[in-house]
């Protein structure tokens, strides 16, 4: 039994606040944060792009622990202002390059807001029925835009759709996780350490990762070998030659990622031949668009995804170049049913009407979590605020930055442009082997002039470039070259901007040609 | 070569619209939408709790594909409020309490918005060395509030620390995925089939689902029997009882996963003595406090974590009873070379000078995802802006919310609680076996009055109650008893809204029992 002397008393110390979800402070604090965001992004071009701090920075700066009272607002934001601020990597900033982008924008913060507002945990339809039924709607949306074909879409009314997952990780563990269970159910389970998984050299360590996760024999993992050559793409005769050599050794081949748009180069594998390899195999093949994917809703880059019917997944990362706060990767199935066998639960609490009657979608059957938040909200407000001419011309506007950016790189008979551009991903670099070649391979310093020079030339170079804080690209290594990426699309980069950065790069180059 | 003729034009049919994150724009949407949500807030008690919708309503309301041309915001908001809100279940209602809680705060909304702002993608230090430290720091500072061990805390300088996933399930398979790693890596991974996982049949469904996810055999998953004469809690001696069968059988005792704070009871597992068992075996140990963890914070709660120095790792979630909107899952563990053996990645273009030097936390390597959110912001506003004194009274006061219901269920003689209540969560049911038993075990209408009949009467209460919309609770079933849950944590709910409810139920139940 219960007895009031059972309820707590208020500990001295601590003052009487108000509810930590009061409206009127809502209201205040939710205005002076907007306020606060506006202003960072009108001075963010005054920050270094890439954060200069030392490791250890804000431990020096901050109390070993909580505090024991209250701290009004105003102080959180200017220590956040202070101490925060210069180490964040300005991914906003319209002079970032680096990676991919994390392609912000007014109607993906305002999605991720409400949502964040509403708060609910839309693990099952019941949970909140509009989260998983808006998802479900703009996954459809987005999958007419993308030409899906009908087997992907809830419309096509043939089993397939589409969920929202927090990156691309996930989805290839989803994907991998059913196409592991679907073979085993019928191989039987032992078989595990027999399961082989196929990918290029170029494909996402996602890949790896997934696969390690999901217990399936390291040794059983085929990065098959591209080449510059064939601008990195992965051969379907390659990956035939690999699945014989594997199935004459009795191991069973179950799955492949095929990548349109890879990391280090934005290379695209031929899926439809690629499928009929796997096809043959009874493989499960899944299509990895991270990055490339929100292109293809412009019908010039949409046959980059061709032969995608042949596919049983395909997933795009709306929050790299789709202008979707960050999370929010889009990922289609043909047989969801594959999925919910191996990610479903059952729990007597979770049981409703709306799930018994099989006439909803519960997403917690189609992902590795049970909570979920309320995502599709930000994807709609961006296809609604923005339309879909102008999300394509949005993208196309990023490649003809990428395309001038090339034009600099090209007009400087010291720079080469290393992997052909198809996106707005620009790989180059600075080439003094070509230059010194001349003095019998040998530079005024009596340094050898080969790749390894080349090499670190380059790292120097955009050592350099990141150091004076005005821009921020990173690199990649492919068969051996040291390359340095330009990726394009943070949303408020102009043309300016990307001429500034060629300066840099150019002023950079001068001065570390000169210093070797 | 690249040429100005392969610029875009741009599409004939599409106005030109301002730079998708427009400053002045962000401003005038921010102000919106914080006007809108706090206009949510005010009348959220007018929404039926449980949304009340039928599947496929959305569908009926929505265009079936994307818009061309952009729709202002005006236009969103408006359907936002016609067309979602009515499909949200409010978790921020006072009158919720089905599930647990998911209890928002202004401070854990401020700082989701600002890392939204932000949006960095914190993958590792150097794509945002603030967001890797502070989560650092703010892990350390929750660890501390808990009393964690110091073998828990980067402040220990003993190997171990902390990492906000996104949900408990995540923590699960991060934790078993390295397990399983550590033990194969010892014993060859072709033992993977006779690795044995062990919960109770109170263990989070989470576990299971992990498991699978991971390669573990299903067969070879234990979930322990437990009873409601011992309060649901996994008994040491049945847990050892376990094992030693699994080990005669030849199987590899591996992983437990205990509980403090049981999605259907709030049972509590005993993890010292769980520990010292599993301790013989070599296991890993991993808590699971998603929910109760937080009330640890509080001196008269710590002891149910008593013991927590021999586990492995330890999570709870934040984002459930503890002010910071989802997601957000604390996991300490001791290990997290362990982790980062099962989940590092290597890729040239993630490579950077500050982690060669291993002077600074990779989280990308604690997790299952590469890109992550920067959660801690949130968490650490929870804890400046309430700070400890005032977030133990919070969590109090929903306890004693409890106690209070707990008083009025018990001052009706009609209802029963069906398990003690230890936290801000009361099992209880409606017992018309009790009442009618006088009646030779028949009811006034001849239905035989046993478990069953009870179970469809409660069973009847807790779909009326819901269908009220005035309160949202849910239930379990345990030992064959249909119990409704009744769990104190919206931030929103005070002691008036208890009363109501628990005038809802009595109501309900009156109009139940004449109907019978």
């Amino acid at each position: 039994m219960a007895s009031f002397d059972s309820l707590h008393k208020p500990e001295n110390n601590s003052p009487n606040i108000v509810n930590p979800l009061n409206i009127e402070e809502f209201r205040r604090q939710g205005h002076m944060i907007i306020d606060f965001l506006a202003n960072y992004y009108q001075n963010i071009e005054n920050y270094p792009v890439l954060s200069q701090v030392e490791p250890g920075y804000l431990k020096k700066l901050l109390p070993n622990s909580a505090p024991n009272i209250p701290e009004p607002i105003e102080t959180i934001l200017q220590d956040i202002q202070n101490h925060i601020i210069p180490g964040i990597t300005h991914w906003q900033s319209p002079n970032y390059f680096a990676y991919f982008p994390s392609s912000g924008s007014v109607a993906g913060f305002l999605g991720e807001v409400l949502s964040t507002g509403f708060n609910v945990v839309g693990f099952n339809w019941i949970s909140s029925p509009a989260a998983t039924e808006l998802e479900s709607i703009v996954m459809d949306w987005l999958g007419k835009m993308l030409e899906l074909p009908q087997t992907f879409l809830f419309a096509g009314n043939r089993g397939g759709g589409g969920v929202i997952q927090g990156t691309t990780c996930e989805a290839m563990l989803c994907t991998l996780t059913a196409a592991r269970d679907q073979i085993l159910s019928k191989i039987g389970r032992h078989n595990i350490g027999k399961l082989v998984v196929y990918g290029s050299d170029q494909t996402h360590c996602a890949l790896l990762k997934a696969a390690k996760i999901a217990g399936i024999e390291p040794r059983n993992f085929r990065a098959i070998k591209t080449r510059k050559s064939a601008a990195f793409e992965l051969s379907p005769e390659s990956l035939q030659r690999a699945i014989r050599l594997d199935v004459e050794a009795g191991l069973i081949p179950f799955f492949l990622c095929a990548t349109v748009g890879t990391t280090s180069t934005t290379a695209i594998d031929p899926i439809g031949t690629l499928c009929d390899v796997a096809k043959d195999y009874g493989m499960w093949v899944h299509v990895d668009a991270a990055y490339a994917g929100s292109a293809c809703i412009c019908p010039e880059f949409r046959h980059y995804i061709d032969g995608i019917e042949k596919a049983n997944s395909f997933s795009l990362n709306a929050h790299k170049w789709f202008f979707t706060t960050l999370d929010c990767c889009c990922l289609w199935v043909k047989d969801p049913v594959a999925l919910n066998n191996s990610l479903s639960t059952t729990a007597e609490f979770l049981t409703n009407k709306a799930s018994d009657s099989k006439q909803v979608v519960d997403y917690k059957d189609w992902q590795i979590c049970l909570s979920r938040r309320f995502r599709a909200m930000k994807l709609w407000l961006v296809l609604r605020s923005y339309g879909v001419a102008n999300l394509r011309n949005f993208l196309r506007s990023h490649v003809d930055m990428a395309i001038r950016f090339q034009l600099l790189v090209e007009s400087d008979d010291r720079f080469e442009v290393v992997v052909p551009r198809t996106f707005a991903m620009l790989c180059f670099r600075l080439l003094p082997t070509a230059l010194e070649k001349k003095q019998n391979g040998f530079n005024k310093n009596g340094h050898k002039v080969d790749e390894e020079y080349t090499n670190g030339i380059n790292r120097k170079l955009l050592g350099s470039v990141n150091a004076s804080g005005q821009v921020y690209m990173t690199h990649t290594l492919v068969e051996g070259i040291y390359v340095l990426r330009f990726a394009v699309g943070a949303t408020l980069t102009e043309d300016k901007h990307v001429i500034k950065a060629w300066k840099v790069v150019q002023e950079t180059a001068d001065a570390v040609l000169t210093a070797v």
